[in-house]
């Protein structure tokens, strides 16, 4: 059985690592604390008799038995975070795999089957884009060179980062090719805790669309500059925000967007905006939903240029379509928590998930334990321990199933 | 006569003090570049004989006669910058104040009344609050423990960065008061360039009213946290950007609005925004439309309580109320551009001024030289060199009339 007083003391371990002055955690993707996060895992990895091996996007696998890499089951997450993070995200799956392990050791089972414990590189894309990063690049959907050349919004290369913290490994991308994929993880959304339901054996995942935009206008003074000759970048970025809201994802729609990030130019009190640069994030589970948000928001840029007297450009940052899990998979995630006697349900993922790239080369899905008050990417994100627990042990039944297959 | 090719050669090498790499001036209140273009400005005083006395809060005086302290004609303006700003903001009155005496000097005058050359700390108020800072704790209108007390988005002290860079003098704010001002400046509006005249004298300034806005919402998702269920602190500050425009200053409103600054946290492409921090400049001749717009503001601010789930804290950063300028000074602006044959009229300011502030406890007036384009807080501020040496002839004349009153 799994050890949940060790999963639990861990994930609180881990969580402190990263933590900024104002208390809250924020361990970016390749940062100094994202390298002290690794090596505590690797360690941790380690003394439960796994062998650590590293791939060049800084990918980390713990294979056991150890140097059977053919056909694992993977289990796998992250450990980058958001800038004021929970402390769940992405760590509980990782942790839960390592737990998973550790439990299948001790009882001595002999696998048929070997497993692999996953802890992919820059899942959050907060600092590189796009997110979830080191499975795409796993999953052959993106060229491991494009990926080392991401630059941050500091200048800093990501390939360069990835060698300064020391995990710039030398096995080829993909070259642990799974037989299946798992990943446990936090709703990080309401449902479940709505439902009152303990577990969610996750069928799908909406598509994901990042742009930024950087529209220009022109510098004058606030005090002097009649409202007819203003080309004014702020107000038209403010215009494109209430667009988004207001025509795209209104109250009824399926589309999700979010303007995460916003900068002004040269930012002064009495200076009218000569530039914004922004970001935009639009999600939706049906693909030609997400497609005609995108040309929404094109057209309306369009627009601003004969409106608000600015130019407009756009980067492509992510964009992932829609993803099915894969059926058989789902159905033992909810058979499992069904003989533990988990009140469940099949649902959707509102975020992004490593399974989401995996499922491009194997069978995936996902299980889900419910997010206090829909709270998460925020350090008040909670998930009580019993739940953490019912995910972990459902988790391990399954992973105990597909090892025999 | 005033030496039109020194005034402009001292331009371009004031306006070359505190490039940035992109090549832009910005030349901050209180930066090391600030004092590099203090010492300029002190050393060329002190060649041209004037005697260079600083104030408690940084002001810088040149005396002409030395010693002469009372009851001088006092000719004043600026050196600090904003961000990516133009060469001729405030640097042109404070040079041609200083062109002035040297020409008043060489024709061998004997004045009845003193001169004083002023150039007051922090009127462009981007880095601390309020604008006009020196001329306003000149005027008595700010205490000077108040105002060195001031704190910069970076957590600086006013009166620890003025001690830094050398400048906090020991003259008592306000000592050397004026028996007249005049504060020649760029119009950094359209007014002049469109009516075709070289002079404007300045009857009138318009009042301003700064505020800083903190909205706070909650951090969450982007991708799971359902449109009902957000409070977004940067969409509340959207809507209050559009309402600034739409109801506030709309393009028949007197009412200028201008959000030039404005921040996201924790500013990540996946996170609801948890708070915006946004600055709200609002202008407008008339004092009761100022306070109409005021209003307005408040009024929505506190609704967007109801409507979008935040909490709003707002913040006085500064606060002047219309000025009227001294009539019979006004009028000898007027007759000195006729009898030199120069386009001009009378017209209001845009832009606050350090007139404004001394206004207070002096007669004063302005007089305006025309903006290429209405450009100004941008590099591509311009003036013309014949409107810059026709404008400064103008201030001779006056001052040349004063000092013998
Ligand atoms: N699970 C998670 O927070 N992933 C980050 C990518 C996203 O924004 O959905
Ligand atoms: N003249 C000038 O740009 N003053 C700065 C204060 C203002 O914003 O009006």
């Amino acid at each position: 059985a799994i050890d949940h007083a060790r999963l639990l003391d861990r994930l609180q371990r881990l969580g402190a690592v990263g933590r900024t002055a104002s208390g809250a955690l924020s361990r970016l993707a390749l940062t100094d604390a994202d390298r002290e996060g690794r090596d505590l895992l690797a360690g941790w990895m380690r003394e439960a008799g796994l062998e650590v091996r590293v791939d060049r996007i800084g990918n980390i696998f713990g294979l056991w038995p150890v140097s059977q890499v053919a056909d694992p089951v993977m289990i796998g997450s992250h450990i980058d975070s958001v800038i004021d993070a929970g402390i769940y995200d992405g760590c509980y799956g990782v942790l839960a795999g390592l737990a998973v392990v550790e439990a299948l050791r001790q009882a001595g089972a002999a696998p048929a089957r070997p497993i692999a414990v996953a802890a992919f590189t820059n899942e959050e894309g907060v600092r590189f884009q796009p997110d979830m990063m080191g499975s795409l690049v796993h999953a052959g959907g993106l060229d491991i060179d494009a990926a080392l050349a991401a630059v941050d919004s500091d200048g800093c290369v990501l390939g360069e980062e990835l060698a300064r913290i020391g995990y710039a490994g030398d096995l080829a991308p993909g070259a642990i090719r799974p037989h299946c994929y798992l990943e446990l993880h936090i709703e990080q959304g309401p449902v479940l805790e709505a439902a009152g339901l303990a577990i969610g054996a996750v069928d799908s995942l909406q598509g994901i669309s990042w742009q930024r935009v950087t529209i220009e206008g022109a510098a004058n003074h606030a005090g002097t500059t009649p409202i007819a000759a203003r080309r004014d970048a702020g107000l038209a970025a403010a215009r494109v925000i209430a667009h988004l809201r207001d025509r795209v994802a209104g109250a009824n729609a399926g589309t999700l967007a979010t303007v995460g990030s916003l900068r002004f130019e040269p930012d002064a009190i009495n200076v009218i905006p000569s530039r914004a640069v922004f970001t935009v994030d639009l999600r939706d589970p049906e693909e030609e939903r997400l497609q005609a948000a995108e040309d929404s928001l094109a057209r309306f840029l369009e627009g601003l240029a004969e409106s608000e007297g600015v130019t407009v450009a756009t980067e492509r940052l992510a964009r992932f379509q829609p993803v099915r899990f894969d059926p058989a998979l789902v159905g033992l995630v909810a058979a499992a928590a069904g003989r533990r006697g988990l009140g469940h349900r099949r649902m959707t993922s509102g975020a992004g998930h490593d399974a989401q790239m995996i499922a491009r080369i194997a069978p995936a899905a996902m299980i889900f334990v419910p997010s206090r008050g829909g709270i998460s990417h925020n350090p008040a994100e909670f998930t009580a321990p019993a739940d953490l627990a019912a995910g972990a042990d459902v988790l391990l039944d399954v992973v105990a199933e597909l090892i025999e297959a």
